[in-house]
């Protein structure tokens, strides 16, 4: 059976992404790291949906890129914004798509993986430069020249199946593989008991999409809703 | 000050890497990896190294590349072979360069680098796939694509000044810069004293290139000579 390395951040796009690969025919094994953020409900959540979808195995890879910092996400001293701006906002993580991804590489390799899924999306987004497909696309060559089975001929692909998707179809494909969005924590600054704020960029565009997706929102709220 | 960010291991290329960074006018930021390596003493060496050449920031990220596994330095159950091999040896690191890169990228961006040292090298060494000019070419590109600071038009370069030369030349030129070769650790399976063992492939480059630099080699070795 071809195998499947699934980053897995526990938010409505990974896990809609693993269930995907799941689809796709892959023995699947999910990748979540501990990388020092606000929100750390999310690896309770990313090890829960693991299970729920099938996955052969769940790894939490600990890297504390708090000591790099740079992001609000990772510095407390930096807020989480609560309206929404104009450029790449203050909640990017320097290189963070870019560490996971290698990372997912290394552990690919090990299993001799045919691919990695990223739940990256460059439509309803922050506009993240690490979420655009010329990103994974470049990312994809670099694997393939950087590892021991690349070499030897074992082409490894990078999939981003909700690349251009709108956040109303990603809920409507993820509904249609049976995934269940209440369990999914996208806040960037969810409570221990995985209540979204509901006024983050990332709450902004997951309210959005279950609106426009003519669904019932089950993501439990702390403030507004 | 253009800055850079250099990844040291502690062996005798990075340390040379980083003297040449310093001599072309960077102010140098080194970045060691505590990653469940066999060799920790080379983390001691770094450190000092760092000092002696004038580095303005050290810093030491710990991410445990053994609950990947998949290589000798990473993995108690794979014996670091004695003799050389033809192909690539099981002394590889699944991915390990493009997760230091990666995790260097982050770095970079927030101290607004212009640069990356890496001191790799693609004549004496053990065919490693991410030693090799079109992995460090990859990663430049992806680089630019990964970043906030790629997309608002602030290069950056990875820079790998030891690509292209002989063990011999790279030590001819660290001892120009004055380097001090006795305080680098290149061996794989060190003692805890950062004493060499004299027969890895690691240990035979290095020797063959103190050999044919004509200059006598100052390192400790355990076993051997």
């Amino acid at each position: 059976m071809k195998r499947a390395v699934v980053l897995l951040s526990g938010g409505l796009d990974s896990v809609t992404a693993l269930a995907i690969a799941k689809q796709q025919g892959y023995e699947c094994y999910t990748l979540s790291f501990d990388y020092g953020q606000r929100h750390d409900t999310e690896l309770v959540a990313s090890e829960k949906l693991s299970k729920q979808l099938g996955a052969k195995k769940h790894k939490v890879i600990k890297i504390d890129l708090r000591t790099i910092g740079g992001s609000a996400l990772t510095d407390n001293d930096i807020d989480v914004p609560e309206e929404h701006h104009e450029g790449i906002p203050v909640t990017y993580v320097p290189a963070r798509n870019t560490v996971f991804l290698s990372i997912a590489l290394g552990w690919a390799e090990v299993l001799t993986a045919n691919a990695i899924y990223i739940g990256v999306n460059a439509v309803d987004y922050s506009g993240y430069p690490d979420c655009r497909p010329e990103f994974v696309t470049a990312f994809e060559q670099l694997a393939n020249l950087a590892t021991k089975t690349g070499v030897e001929g074992n082409k490894l692909e990078v999939r981003a199946p909700l690349m251009r998707m709108t956040k109303a179809e990603i809920i409507r494909q993820g509904i249609s593989l049976g995934v269940d969005y209440s369990q999914t924590v996208s806040c960037y600054q969810a409570d221990e008991d995985g209540r979204a704020c509901g006024l983050c960029d990332s709450c902004h565009f997951r309210k959005e999409g279950f609106i426009q997706a003519g669904i019932s929102d089950p993501t439990r709220y702390s403030l507004g809703s």
